[in-house]
């Protein structure tokens, strides 16, 4: 491939670019987003060849855009670029979320372009921004890619390529599949974490103090971005909500065992939960 | 002190022990269990100086016995030492459940042994066993006690200076204050997660594939020991139930945001989330 925008260079944009230089799949890939700063980092650390913060400039002769900025930005990055892409362009994205993009692209360019291919890279860091780009961030790690009735084959396997020329297992899924698999192993456990620290605050904040390991480890998806994640709600709301609504019941449930004091279904409850746990890190 | 005898030599019994010993605070700890593996292998570890699986042997003229056996066992531990036991022996514990633990001590002796000190270490490793003994388990760790109206003071001291010479932060707590705070701070998480487990099983197992880094870390406290869990929800009920009914308010409300599509409400919540648990780690 000879040239590839990013729109967005930061940990994940950054991250598969990095990773696509050391690749050398790619001759030329160029940068744009709002802070020239950010950009002008970007290139200081290698992770992209050049950038610029007009978008036609950015924009002229490439082959693909990668957009990889948050979900909530989608639409109006959209309409920024369409003017200056025909249709011979790949795009895609790296949102956390699927459903959402189809739509925004669906309602900018009227059809789901045949060669706009949605991606969900399954990885991330603590660490954000571009000075945290690692080439090996995604080495090992899923790429959902969510192709439409009308996807172009080619693009899509030219995508796959770019992913698995860097390391990750790319698998296709249909994109209310994803949003739904995300909303259980993602979602729900974020909305959980944040639901016990808003707990505990407003319950009594001191209780922290007793606080040990476990709850360390449990909690830390609470340090979340909230922007982000205030986006992935919005951009995933039926399938988060369903799923908070699924786990109340199995929550009230537990509840009503401990309740009943019955020892024996709450102990087999838990050695299921555990093996079910156990088994998964040892795959 | 001249004589410890410790009930039930594990991960927390033992690294009590060998604290003690390394401290040069007690001149002879003895062992006690079931196993008497288990028992040779303290000693050969150097955890305990000697053992005997005959408990009046073990009990003949200690000043003091920790009984750190599972929760569910105390009962029958104290029916077990009460005829090899004067009035002198300092009585200790170091379960998870506090108000439990002074109830079975009163259904065995009638009334709250005066030199019963009910104490919880707020520590723990995902290993357990006596091989896992570690000396500097316990230091900076805060431990609970939770003495009783009628506690001799000696004997509260006495325990607290053998916590702090092994580098814990002692604390005295009232029982249903420490039992309230730890079903918030430890019981409610550990619910939590076994729920989430339970539930992603019970809806799509397959959903596990696509589970990330912070899902690995949210989910950790579901490997915990099933019956010891088992235990503290039997032990400690009304809190925990208490709490998850809280919890459960407190995710309706999330969700009624999200269904609402309340972007500034739900980002600020998560923004006080976040705060309130970056707090606690730079604490």
């Amino acid at each position: 491939m000879n040239k590839i925008c990013i729109i967005g260079v930061g940990l994940i944009g950054g991250s598969f670019a990095l990773g696509l230089k050391k690749a050398g799949k790619v001759h030329n890939i160029i940068g744009y987003s709002r802070s020239e700063n950010n950009l002008k980092m970007a290139v200081e650390l290698g992770v992209i060849d050049s950038y610029s913060t007009d978008i036609g400039q950015a924009l002229s002769g490439v082959d693909m855009v990668l957009i990889a900025t948050p979900v909530n930005s989608f639409q109006s990055v959209l309409e920024m670029i369409k003017p200056h892409i025909d249709e011979n362009v790949i795009i895609s994205d790296v949102g956390s979320t699927k459903g959402s993009v189809i739509a925004m692209a669906k309602a900018v360019f009227g059809i789901m372009p045949s060669r706009f291919i949605p991606a969900h890279p399954i990885a991330g860091k603590e660490k954000s921004g571009v000075e945290a780009a690692d080439a090996t961030l995604f080495k090992g790690k899923r790429v959902i890619l969510t192709p439409t009735e009308n996807t172009d084959t080619q693009a899509l396997i030219t995508v796959s390529d770019l992913w698995e020329s860097i390391g990750a297992r790319v698998e296709v899924l249909d994109d209310k599949i994803h949003d739904d698999l995300l909303a259980m192993t993602s979602h729900l456990p974020h909305m959980l974490a944040f639901s016990l620290m808003d707990y505990l605050i407003n319950s009594d904040a001191s209780a922290l103090n007793y606080a040990a390991g476990g709850f360390k480890d449990f909690s830390r998806i609470a340090s979340s971005d909230a922007s982000m994640w205030r986006d992935i709600c919005i951009n995933n709301a039926d399938e988060i909500v369903k799923h908070i609504e699924g786990f109340q019941r199995n929550l009230s449930q537990i509840s009503d065992l401990i309740k009943g004091a019955q020892a024996q279904e709450i102990e087999s409850l838990f050695v299921n939960a555990k093996t079910a746990r156990d088994n998964w890190l040892n795959e």
